[in-house]
């Protein structure tokens, strides 16, 4: 059972699929009174107050965590340190701010340089969820049922903000994990945010060619599913590749000798070697397949 | 509607998900008497007799064609010379000959080579469809429903056996294209090759990671989706890379540059160039959907 919790008052910054999604499991919950919502653009925000994701919205973070209990960052990456910022001299003393980005490094030298006396009530959180999809629209309660939700403490971060934390998404369904910052970006980079470079790439190249549109007709499922999550937010996306610059460049790098493995195999018609990696890339995916459903 | 049809025996080389499917579209569609399977592993044979694929099975190819109306080889294209050469002999003189590979250059050379009189009753096929799954068991008999066949034709192929390869897909449930053989191996390079072999080397390269392990426990739907296909038969596919080795090469070649130019923009921090990057990606993949979904 998860433990009981009562956020009075919870400020979302970005009411996305993330924060919209943490907002409805919440509230579903019962575990929040009232929901203010930041949001850059008017019609998102008319969705959220429309999908009764929030109950108030608000144009300026600063505005809406003033008596917050707990704050939510929510927006691309790249924001965060403009907004822990902004909303620093507005938090009440008792306020716990938490971001979802997906990437801590970042958010953790960002805390340290703009929160001041709310550094320990700080909890840098990354819930392993998501579609291709963004927007209040696409928010949902469920998205984070038997998640994997990361949380990486700070050594000054306070018992409280972090018991706080972990409820709260516990109360989402989720799994709450925790790692070190730099373990939790150089994981990332591996197995989230090199597929994303990947599955843009693949796009891009296959647009490029001369014969793209005839060559997409004749495109299935396989390519279907294989750049499902180049329909990702491109202005997110483009945040966490510059946030995780070197965890994701060695995950790149790595990749690409892999590649250059394959090309070499196939410029030599090795028939063994391609059967041999493609047999090891089969055993290692259905291995985790089956550790996954556990 | 499509055409009548009537295959008095169909001769099936290699029972697997592609040639298993077949048989039984043929059979539901009570298009064909009688169903022979060849295989190579007395596992799989038992298992298309168990589920209704075929009504008896043969060990040697050369036995399974006596008599046989249609012939379909179904078995890797590396496989297409060796069988074509041991069939060639047994074959009857109304025997139309398909093969149902994901490469055709290579069939329609195998095809001069090895078929002498019965080349113009030789069809090279490729149904574009397929799971990553493979064997007897994984058939279905809806898996060509509304998908696309590609026919490739020879100048010989006399327009008995291409009427008869068509009405046969047809009457699986698939729309018929024809295209030449080297721009079906340079398209079907790009929009299937490449993305396997992505996906392949996707998963060794996580593999390979001394973290590897522990990243896999932190991997969620979206690695699950690009990897989905390397899920697929290895032999099948170290074959198609070495059959369709100069085309894979090429758009190999045009991934790896996209690849440096993301790594390029990485390196230097140029979110700009990177959120432009994904935009065109999304924004292409977008309208691919919209279109396939028409």
């Amino acid at each position: 059972m998860a433990a009981p919790l009562r956020i009075g008052k919870l400020a979302v910054i970005g009411v996305g699929l993330i924060g919209g999604s943490f907002a409805l499991a919440l509230r579903r919950a019962r575990a929040v009174g009232r929901v203010v919502g930041v949001g850059r653009t008017r019609r998102n925000l008319a969705a959220a107050l429309a999908r009764g994701v929030v109950d108030e919205v608000e144009a300026r973070a600063e505005r809406a965590v003033r008596g917050a209990d707990l704050v939510l960052l929510a927006a691309p990456v790249g924001q965060t340190p403009g907004l822990l910022a902004a909303i620093a001299p507005h938090l009440a003393p008792f306020a716990v701010v938490m971001d979802a980005g997906s990437t801590k490094r970042d958010a953790v030298a960002a805390a340290r340089r703009f929160l001041g006396a709310a550094l320990p009530r700080f909890v840098p959180a990354h819930p392993i969820a998501g579609t291709e999809k963004s927007g209040a629209e696409s928010a949902f309660a469920d998205l984070y049922r038997g998640r994997c939700v990361v949380l990486t403490p700070l050594p000054e971060t306070s018992a409280r903000a972090l018991a706080l934390a972990r409820r709260a998404w516990e109360r989402c369904g989720a799994r709450v994990v925790r790692l070190e910052p730099a373990e939790h970006d150089a994981l990332l980079a591996a197995v989230s945010h090199l597929p994303h470079v990947v599955a843009f790439a693949l796009v891009n190249a296959l647009a490029r060619r001369p014969d793209a549109r005839r060559a997409f007709r004749f495109a299935a499922g396989g390519l279907q599913d294989t750049v499902r999550i180049a329909g990702s937010s491109p202005e997110m996306w483009a945040d966490i590749c510059v946030a995780n610059r070197d965890a994701l460049l060695d995950a790149l790098e790595g990749y690409r000798g892999e590649l250059d493995q394959v090309r070499a195999a196939i410029e030599r018609g090795d028939r063994r070697a391609l059967e041999r990696m493609f047999e090891r890339a089969r055993r290692v995916r259905a291995r985790w397949l089956v550790n996954r459903r556990r």
